[in-house]
């Protein structure tokens, strides 16, 4: 995909199966761009980039030996862009690529963006969102799209982080099924239609602070195991 | 189960299904014992007893919010047994309780027994046999009776413990497919016969200190998955 700097332009390739909960994972991210900029910058860009993007994806919790982003820049449109012009249009297209990764990933048949918001900090906010999309049994009620939130809700409160039960909301593509810790009654239908999308969103909102987290994660189904039963 | 102290017994049931990942898991235990013991010296023992049992096993990672151990003591046998004799005895009551468990979980045709040697530590042994029970891969690889050690030896590597890659040696029920981090000829009919049975031991030696631990895990089957795809 290409993405639109300030006068420059950035590209990109990947490749990644499973195996995906980068830091890196068996993963392969090529970016090019034609602004010119210094390796040192080029590195710090590169480096938020991915944070927000291939470090905050999971398909299957498993951390590969052998992941990879590099970035080229080439110089040739004569623009030197600041380091923040940099950062945000290499994000934008390692958000893409995470994306395209996700929905591709061995078996997936859903992609859920896990949305923490309220928590003491940023940090807290991306661990208690990575608890959600790792835990096998929000990953099994993807598959069979059904709007567990008790269980978001214990991974939440098991993840380690500050958490108040009666501050607690969940909301599944935008409609609250779980307010202060309970069951909140809501439009089941529009919960059921949201589900049943490739694209699932589950916010969890904490009451605590201001941090705000996102993570990228997959649904597990049978798919996922056949791929990975063995390996020949 | 009924294990036999030195004068007195415990006896014991539970139930636990999956959501296992006990500290506790929707797991309910009842231990009963006929030793006579003060209150404050059968906690610590019960405390003791649950961490090499209950608090060593790992169905899906997922922490529940409902897990109960309770002893209760009659004191019937007129024999008060001291701290550690009676930690033996509720510890080998809550390890047969925790195989049992195991073996039964939703889903699980076989239970892996995780034991990590030559650790820094005990604590950095558990936490790398725990990564590796936990793993996906390593799980749906047990389900489909694949001995895929690279993966084993990525989540030890993975797991934040001290950890030298040429040191490594990985065994399936005692055979080494796996020796300073490189594939080593092993008798292959061997490991698959191991492989078949319901119970599968991978013993991982870190040779780095005397650091011990072991994680009782199961595999990661269609079953589990269609057993929590819904709750209803």
């Amino acid at each position: 995909c290409v993405v639109e700097g300030n006068g420059f332009r950035v590209g990109s390739l990947a490749k990644g199966a499973a195996m995906l909960a980068p830091n890196m994972a068996t993963m392969l991210a090529v970016l090019t761009t034609d602004a010119s900029a210094e390796p040192a910058l080029l590195h710090d860009a590169l480096r938020r980039a991915v944070d927000g993007s291939f470090n905050a994806m999971t398909v299957d919790g498993c951390t590969s030996t052998n992941d990879t982003v590099l970035v080229l820049a080439s110089g040739r449109s004569g623009v030197t862009p600041s380091g923040h012009e940099l950062a945000e249009a290499l994000g934008e297209a390692c958000t893409q690529l995470a994306g395209m990764m996700a929905a591709d990933a061995e078996g997936a048949t859903k992609v859920m963006h896990v949305i923490v918001r309220g928590a003491h900090s940023d940090a807290e906010a991306h661990v208690a969102a990575r608890k959600v999309a790792d835990s096998l049994l929000v990953k099994c009620s993807l598959n069979g799209e059904d709007p567990y939130w008790g269980r978001v809700v214990s991974e939440l409160g098991s993840a380690g982080v500050a958490f108040d039960l009666d501050r607690v909301q969940v909301s599944y593509g935008g409609v609250t099924v779980c307010d202060k810790g309970v069951a909140l009654p809501h439009d089941a239908k529009a919960v059921s239609a949201h589900m049943a999308q490739k694209h699932v969103e589950i916010t969890c909102e904490l009451g605590l602070g201001t941090g705000a987290g996102a993570v990228l994660g997959t649904d597990l189904g049978h798919g996922y195991i056949d791929e990975n039963r063995t390996t020949s």
